[in-house]
């Protein structure tokens, strides 16, 4: 325990001592002090601003290497090394302009964006008030309004009557939904709540979760459970099944269609093989993406459910991406069925633009997460209204409450807005695609995700043509073509696509190297876009072209 | 799809436009809107300020329903129902009121607290700049940040040389520790390791997280897992024993000796008769605990670490509660052993002071989560820094920016201040209950939890001389008037202390309810707590006092 303390080069003048203490535990209250508090928040919320309007700001992985040489000294120094001001003024000066401008219209990389900046507001609020959402005697009212924000979600997903939500918005035995951290955890507690419910307790047995998955199998004499989902499906899922004992070996990717939508002749077929295989296997869920991770894509739910209804197997949908689609009347068709799934993950940090983290998980069945409860002695008691008795995690920030207010001050028809906009613009910049010659549209946006890559004419008249080899060969050029583009232009810092790579055909040997764009950013318009296609046709022209031969 | 919308009662000059969206989403720029900013957070700020002055403020069951029954609406609107000012005025003057105050002094009943002010404007920062860790692309310097802050509390709790540091500080390969959701996560990510460590890929087998529990038994001939954990183990491991597809009845809980500390010796008679019972059972961790949830009692841990070496077995302490006493010269003793952990969960948002949600947890070697990595084509690609690929969620938000900012302006010495008012200001807070003669103390605190209960000196006579059955009839009568006290003091509003049921004497049939007091703010002095007993003998005497007879 006698750790050797270097103190390092650090203002000599700061201690720690009760003085300094009591100044940072109470909310200053003097004028002079308010006016400090002003002065910071005033630079925090403008010289983020300032630096959010300039750069993009992923530069190269070296100077990546060269900075991170910066932030090598793990010593803790036993005095205050910074004031607070300090401190502020250091995060806007010199760590800010090396983080990552997310909310730049020119970012349409990746499912992070500009978040409306009443967000930022209502998360102070949250941390101030510090309110803990795991049991009631740390949260009391915000408890009651998780409750309703909820069920307001959930009657946008369910439809079901104002009769069922009158009994079931505020009842402690009711869970209409849970707020978990992103959609990862939200898709672990369907998978977890789905496995259990397929194992419950019966006679001599104590069910899954308290004798283990080798005690549940020879229970119901059942020896493999599988989960069906497109190959689009998103790796949490993998990461879920993993977790929960069953082995990711048992998620099974199914072939897609032409539009990147699940092909449901395939998940049949497999069902069928599956079950001749093997008859002792369990489907433990079928699984539908409202709005792929790569793609964007959306699987036929309606389809989907009807299977999950025959085979009696849990029906989830991961619509952590899509789901905010049904706040517009114009586009909300595009998942339908979403209504008859049994769970639906769905991203509060995604679509809804709301602070990371933020995932909820939405049931059909309010006692669905009954399963999964667990209790404890000094909170969570049974009966209890403790949010936390049917969470995956335990202390736990109140989002709900930022939802609660952003869908006040934006309305269904505010965030409709940004859904319609999304999806406009990505039909936009797909046509724009079309017209260039340098670009072939890889896959067509259905909401608001596209993927594109750099395929001159020469080109794609050589693969039309090639045999087998000969379009893998060509492939392979084209991959690093495009894998250089993205990595020349993510450095110039103008702005940013990401890369992905797709197979093609449903062959896990034949896959292509594909930029892809998520249009989420209200500020992102179609001129922004033909701007950052622009810039990738002279980066190509200047520094690739030779690499095509 | 054919959402029947009803509008409901809201200001009827509210529409959902462009210019509403564009208001809500650029920062405002102009000399007006940046007048009005700044009065919304003064408004937070001080508002929220003389809320958290007055009141604990959690008041009667009764009354949460009646309140609930002001949260039944279940229809989004579709046009805005209220202006961003409204929200955060009603949050301020409608909402905030029936939350509660776990800032007050008077709060000593949970691990829920004040937090410094600064703390508030760092989470601010945090989601203006909204950047995503679960990928450099999405935060750059932040992931660098991380990487070096986790470094830094290792280098606390693990004491390593600093040319182990100079290696992993900054190594994409070296994963000295995650920063997660919470205690419970870090903890299920721990057992999640120490699972797939105990089954990992041979010939023939491809690992425990691809095939899955039953495949990984028979491939190494094992029948049945256990983790080893004293009784006062936190409820959390239960749970991801059960995740995990282990079963949770295979947490066995030890007895605990008469400090509440772990029983050597039943430790290891209950190794050696699980091993009696079935030479094929694995023990897959032996777990400490610093700073039991319940009692604040700390297990013998180097013992623990000896005995888990001896068995070749996973040794985890969780440190949710007190980790930061490391940063104590004084009492750091108290958690000797913790460095010969092989993982380590501390919590952020309890005495780091940190805004929820944060907990981390901390691998003595760096290699440990290699077993639970996951990539995806489009992220967390093999090789990349992306912080993503070892940790149980996907995206999240920068919290290690926060504790980073936080060790620099409160610096150990800070910290350490904290630790030892806790500790010092309970063990005075026993002295005088043991003073007192209505109270009889329970479990005398080590770190700064204690709990203690009404018994009055003529039941404590009739307890000394009573036999098991008349004792267990004495204590249920004590059990009513302990539940009720905490209760009317709780609905009071002035003051709140939690109340748990302890097992005594290792007898799972003989319990009592406890009053539960953790006293972390630093405004808790040993005056207000001598107010909190007066208020409960006032109580007592003047409601209780017959039901004892």
């Amino acid at each position: 325990m006698n750790k050797k303390t270097v103190i390092p080069q650090n203002q000599p003048d700061l201690v720690a001592d009760w003085d300094t203490l009591f100044r940072v535990f109470i909310r200053p209250e003097g004028q002079a002090s308010r006016a400090t508090l002003i002065k910071y928040m005033d630079r925090i919320l403008y010289g983020l601003n300032n630096f959010l309007k300039t750069h993009v700001g992923i530069t190269e992985e070296v100077s990546l290497k060269e900075l991170s040489k910066n932030f090598t000294d793990t010593i803790i120094s036993d005095n205050p090394k910074r004031k607070l001001a300090d401190v502020i003024t250091c995060l806007i000066k010199e760590i800010a302009p090396y983080a990552v401008n997310v909310a730049s219209p020119y970012f349409v990389g990746h499912m992070t964006s500009a978040i409306p900046f009443f967000m930022v507001h209502l998360k102070t609020i949250i941390a101030a008030l510090n309110q803990n959402v795991v049991k009631l005697e740390t949260s009391k009212v915000v408890s009651v309004i998780e409750k309703q924000v909820i069920a307001k979600i959930h009657r946008m997903i369910y439809e079901q009557s104002e009769d069922f939500y009158q009994k079931h918005v505020q009842n402690t035995d009711s869970t209409l939904g849970v707020f978990v951290e992103g959609g990862t955890t939200a898709n672990l507690t369907a998978m977890w709540a789905a496995r259990n419910a397929k194992f419950p307790p019966k006679d001599g047995f104590k069910g899954i979760e308290s004798e283990g998955i080798v005690a549940a199998y020879n229970a119901y004499d059942i020896e493999r459970c599988v989960i069906l989902v497109s190959r689009l499906g998103h790796y949490s899922l993998r990461k879920s099944i993993g977790i929960l004992g069953i082995g990711n070996q048992n998620v099974i990717p199914l072939k897609t269609d032409q539009n990147n939508r699940v092909d449901i002749e395939a998940l049949k077929q497999t069902i069928t093989r599956l079950k001749k295989e093997n008859s002792k296997t369990c489907i433990l869920a079928i699984i539908g993406i409202a709005g792929a991770t790569e793609t964007g894509t959306v699987d036929p739910l309606e389809k989907l459910a009807e299977i999950s209804v025959a085979h009696n197997t849990h029906f989830h949908v991961d619509a952590a991406w899509g789901g905010p689609t049904l706040f517009s009347k114009k586009y909300n068709y595009l998942l339908k069925g979403i209504k008859l799934a049994d769970s639906v993950t769905v991203d509060g940090h995604k679509q809804f633009y709301m602070p990371m983290s933020c995932g909820m998980l939405y049931l059909k069945n309010p006692k669905t997460l009954d399963v999964i409860a667990y209790h404890a002695n000094y909170v969570n008691r049974r009966g209890a209204v403790d949010l936390g008795i049917k969470t995956l995690s335990g202390s736990r920030e109140a989002n709900s409450l930022i939802l609660d207010c952003a869908l006040k001050i934006m309305g269904a028809k505010g965030y409709a807005l940004l859904i319609d906009h999304g999806i406009e613009t990505a039909a936009a910049f797909a046509k724009e695609i079309k017209k260039r010659k340098l670009f072939e549209l890889v896959t067509p946006p259905v909401l608001n995700i596209l993927t594109y890559r750099v395929c001159p004419p020469s080109i794609q008249k050589k693969l039309e043509k090639a045999n087998e080899e000969k379009r893998r060969k060509i492939n392979e050029n084209l991959n690093i073509v495009n894998r250089k583009l993205q990595q020349i232009q993510r450095e110039a810092g103008h702005s940013f696509v990401s890369r992905t790579t797709l197979v093609q055909d449903n062959n896990q040997d034949d896959t292509i190297v594909v930029l892809r764009s998520v249009i989420m950013n209200p500020m992102t318009t179609l001129a922004i876009l033909n701007e950052v296609l622009d810039e990738q046709e002279e980066i190509f022209k200047t520094q690739l072209k030779d690499l095509l031969g």
